[in-house]
Order: structure tokens, then C-alpha cells, then sequence
């Protein structure tokens, strides 16, 4: 997906809230925001937003001398979401449709990024978020293809969020499931200790995209995921970032998403805040 | 005021809107934020946000070859305080406490910011905020004035506001007022069109400030304004940019406004959104 002029506020104000949560220093704040900035300029140069922002989260990475910035508040959300597992899979037993809420369940676990929901943090606002229904469900395509898949690649989004995905996981465990994460923290996005502290291990192969942008660049991706994504018979993408990344990729992808901002919804045609359950295959240009 | 490294994040995305009400072309769009990042880069050269913030919608100004890109938000805004006037006057004829009302309904005013709030637009909004009180309320101060004063320098905010503002200047209509207002179009911000058209020139003689920001800066005042300024015996400044100019001034002020972003908020030392009628008198340093 093209970088929105909208894009370009935003990407500053988060890298505002990264800086701070990476360090108290005002001096290394400005110098953040400025680097910042000069990357700003050449918002041009960048396919999508995941490639643009990693860059400026890089900077707080040298600036700060800080690997994970993020790394407390991944642990934080992680320990959250495990205690609202147990709810979440009594909720799904109690459904007649299972397949369809064990996918809302995981696009559910989407709201915990705490890049844009900082509120986001009691039982209540989940039940609350996970009653709701997805405003685009494309699940009888999918059903059609689980009919013959053997194997399903899962891109993997927020730490926390992880969670919610081993719920989904679980549902699908009579396939061969991989979840690939980022190769190196960046923001909230989970990377593989992230995954294995969320239990994710027990029900999928974790596998490293190659790519550390907060969404799939594929030219960034390794070999063996570029491989695996290739001959996936299914790929769901989790979340905006992949989205962002894979937005005008060929290959037939399944994106399972909450829309957080108003440039995603009207890049899928929904509303702000939609559950998004929607398989894309684009035409051969 | 300082420019906060929160502000620049919230200009861009107010430029951005700008660009939005001036012109249809997303080429002209892109020039503008493109512009108005050259002029990020240099904000440490910049003693205050309305200092910065006009040289950026200078640009939108040069780009669409617009003087007055919200000239129709502004004659809107005016057109609906009118409307609401009869009830304020009515709201305040019912009050005992009638200065302390006159100053609240003129605070209300400036919830009509088309820049902020865009969604204020019912006279339901304006009844449920006029009935909030101020969290900090320098009106015994204010009545100790008024005892020797002749005159009241009052520097206008927002087009629509405007409206509010003569309520106030009614009730003060015993004192002699001069009414200042920016010396171009900048944002939603009253001109001396503006003014007249809300019908401030009844009770107030309307003076430009010769600034063109949207915020009294000093050195870029007329000499003209610079004396009444100096010499009134009040100065009544409306809103957060006059604050953001005039924060740090050594002439005694009461700044009126609504706190509407968090760092005015943190500044004033009070809540976002909370009502403030604050008595400044700084320390000659």
C-alpha cells in the first residue's frame, strides 16, 4: 500500500511515543525527531509505510543503544493475553460456528498494540471487542481451500496478539501451520521469543520473516520464507503492517485485521474500527 | 511557549488538513507537506508553534494561490455563533454571577475551532460546555482591575468565536475595548472582515494586531498595536496561540481558553479540555 500524505503525521507521532518509551533523555528525544524528520523528507523514495517507519524506528534503536525498546510493554501485553486465554477458548466452545469466531478471536487480538491503543487493557473491552462482527468475512473461500490445504503460513503482527493467535492455531492444528515474526524487534511486533513466550511453539513451526519492518517487505524477507510463502496453500496476514506490505502482492493472501486507521479502511472500504476478514488475489498485470 | 516535540507531529497533520480545504490536487497536496517538512526541520529556530505554523500555511497560501483557504469555514463558523447568540445572551441574563458567565461564554467561543474540534456543531455542544466551569478562575483579580480601569485590549482568536466574544464585550461595555485581530488570514483565525461581520465594531473598536501568525508574536506586531498593548490597563488574550505567543511576556495578562491539547494542558497545569481564566504577571527577570 502507497504511503497516505496521512501516513506522515502519524509515523512521526509514533516514533515521539517510541523515543520516550526507550529513554527519558530530551536531548536523545530531539535528535530522534530530527532524524526523524530528514527520513520524513523522503517519504517519496518508500514503497509502504512498514519500510519508511522501520528506518525511523532504527534510529531510536542507535540513538537509544536500546535492541527492544518495546520489550517490556511485548511483556506486559503477552502476560495480559494469557490470562484472557482461558476466557477466550470457553468462548469458543460455546460457539456453533467455531471457525468463524476462532478467526474473529485472533483479528480481535489485533487491538492490542499498544502503538495505537494505549486503553486497550481489561477482560471487559474484549468481550466487548470480540462480540463484534467482521464487516467483510470472507470464510466461505477459505473453507472452500482448507478443503484440500495441507499447509498454512501465518504472518504473525503484534506481541500479545500472539495469544489470540494460538487460539485460531489450535482450531487449525490438523494443518501444518508456520507463523513467521519479525526477524528483529521492531515496535510491538513480535519476533520469536515473543512467539515461544506465547506458547505459539506447541502448535506451529515459528519461523523468522527475514524482514525486520513492523509489516512484510518481501524484498527484505529471506530465502526460506520467501520460499514457504510461495508454496503456502493458504497465507493469512495479520494486521496492518502486512497489510501495508503485502497490499499489492500477487499471491493469494487471506488479511485478518482490525481497520485502526482511517487510511486502511478506506484502502479496504470499510469503516474505521471494521473487523476485516478478506481474501485478496490479484490479476496478473 | 516552547514548541514542544508533540507539536510538530500535530502541525504537519494541520497543514495537511489545510492543504485539504485549499485544493482538490493531491500534486499540490504533496508539495505542500513536502514544504512544510523543510520547515519541520528548522523548528529549534523557532521561539514559538504560531511562529512556525504560519510559515507553513504560508505555503498553502503560495501553492493554491488562495489568501484565504478557510474563508467558507470561517463565514460557517461566524453564521452558526449567531444563531447561538440569543441563547448565550439569554443563558447569562439568567445568571447571578454575570461577569463570571460573560468570561465562560467567551472561553466556550473558542471550542469553535474548526482546527480541532470538528464535530462541535450543535447548540446542544455549546450548552453542555458553557455549563462547565473554569478550573482556574482569576476573576477576583480581574473585578480588582476593573475598579481603576478604562480600557480592555481583548486579542481575538477564532473566526466564530468571535460571536461569543461580544457577549463579553457587551457586558464590559462601560470600559473602552479594542479588539485585535490578525493582520491576514491565517487558519480559521478572525480577520478585521471577520470581526466586523460578527458585529464586534458595535462595542469594541477592531484593530489589527499586524501579525499575521496565529498567535500574537511581538516583534511582528505594528507599532500602533504594540502601544495600545503596552498601555492598556487589561489585556484580555483569547485562545492557545495567543498563549503559545505570549506565554512568556512580562506585561500582566489574563489568558482566556480552552486547554485543547495536552501540552497547553501541561503548560497551564491543568487538565486537557479544562477552561482557564489565568492572571499572568511574570517577574521582570
Amino acid at each position: 500500500m502507497e504511503i497516505f500524505l496521512d501516513c506522515l503525521p502519524c509515523v512521526l507521532r509514533q516514533v515521539l511515543e517510541a523515543s520516550r518509551m526507550a529513554t527519558d533523555s530530551q536531548n536523545i528525544q530531539e535528535k530522534i525527531m530530527e532524524e526523524s524528520i530528514e527520513i520524513l523528507r523522503d517519504y517519496k523514495y518508500y514503497k509502504n509505510s512498514p519500510e519508511m517507519v522501520k528506518n525511523m524506528h532504527q534510529v531510536v534503536k542507535n540513538l537509544t543503544d536500546l535492541s527492544d525498546p518495546y520489550k517490556k510493554i511485548k511483556k506486559r501485553d503477552i502476560k495480559f493475553a494469557k490470562k484472557i486465554e482461558p476466557f477466550l477458548e470457553h468462548y469458543l466452545e460455546l460457539k456453533q460456528n467455531e471457525l468463524y469466531y476462532a478467526l474473529k478471536i485472533s483479528a480481535t487480538g489485533n487491538i492490542i498494540d499498544s502503538a495505537i491503543y494505549s486503553n486497550i487493557n481489561s477482560k471487559k473491552d474484549i468481550e466487548t471487542e470480540v462480540g463484534k462482527d467482521f464487516s467483510i468475512c470472507d470464510i466461505n473461500v477459505f473453507q472452500e481451500k482448507l478443503k484440500t490445504a495441507k499447509n498454512i503460513l501465518i504472518l504473525g503482527d503484534n506481541a500479545g496478539e500472539t495469544v489470540f493467535d494460538r487460539v485460531l492455531i489450535k482450531h487449525l492444528s490438523v494443518y501444518e501451520i508456520t507463523y513467521a515474526v519479525r526477524n528483529e524487534p521492531i515496535i510491538n511486533d513480535a519476533t520469536l521469543e515473543d512467539a515461544i513466550e506465547s506458547g505459539l511453539d506447541k502448535y506451529a513451526t515459528i519461523i523468522s520473516s527475514g524482514c525486520g519492518a513492523p509489516g512484510v517487505v518481501l524484498n527484505q524477507c529471506n530465502e526460506e520464507f520467501l520460499s514457504i510463502f510461495n508454496n503456502a496453500d493458504i497465507v493469512i496476514s495479520k494486521g496492518q503492517g502486512n497489510f501495508e506490505g503485502l497490499s499489492d502482492c500477487q499471491r493469494p493472501i487471506f488479511f485478518l485485521l482490525k481497520a485502526k486507521c482511517n487510511m486502511i479502511a478506506r484502502k479496504l472500504n470499510v469503516t474505521l474500527n471494521d473487523y476485516v476478514f478478506k481474501y485478496q488475489r490479484l490479476e496478473l498485470k
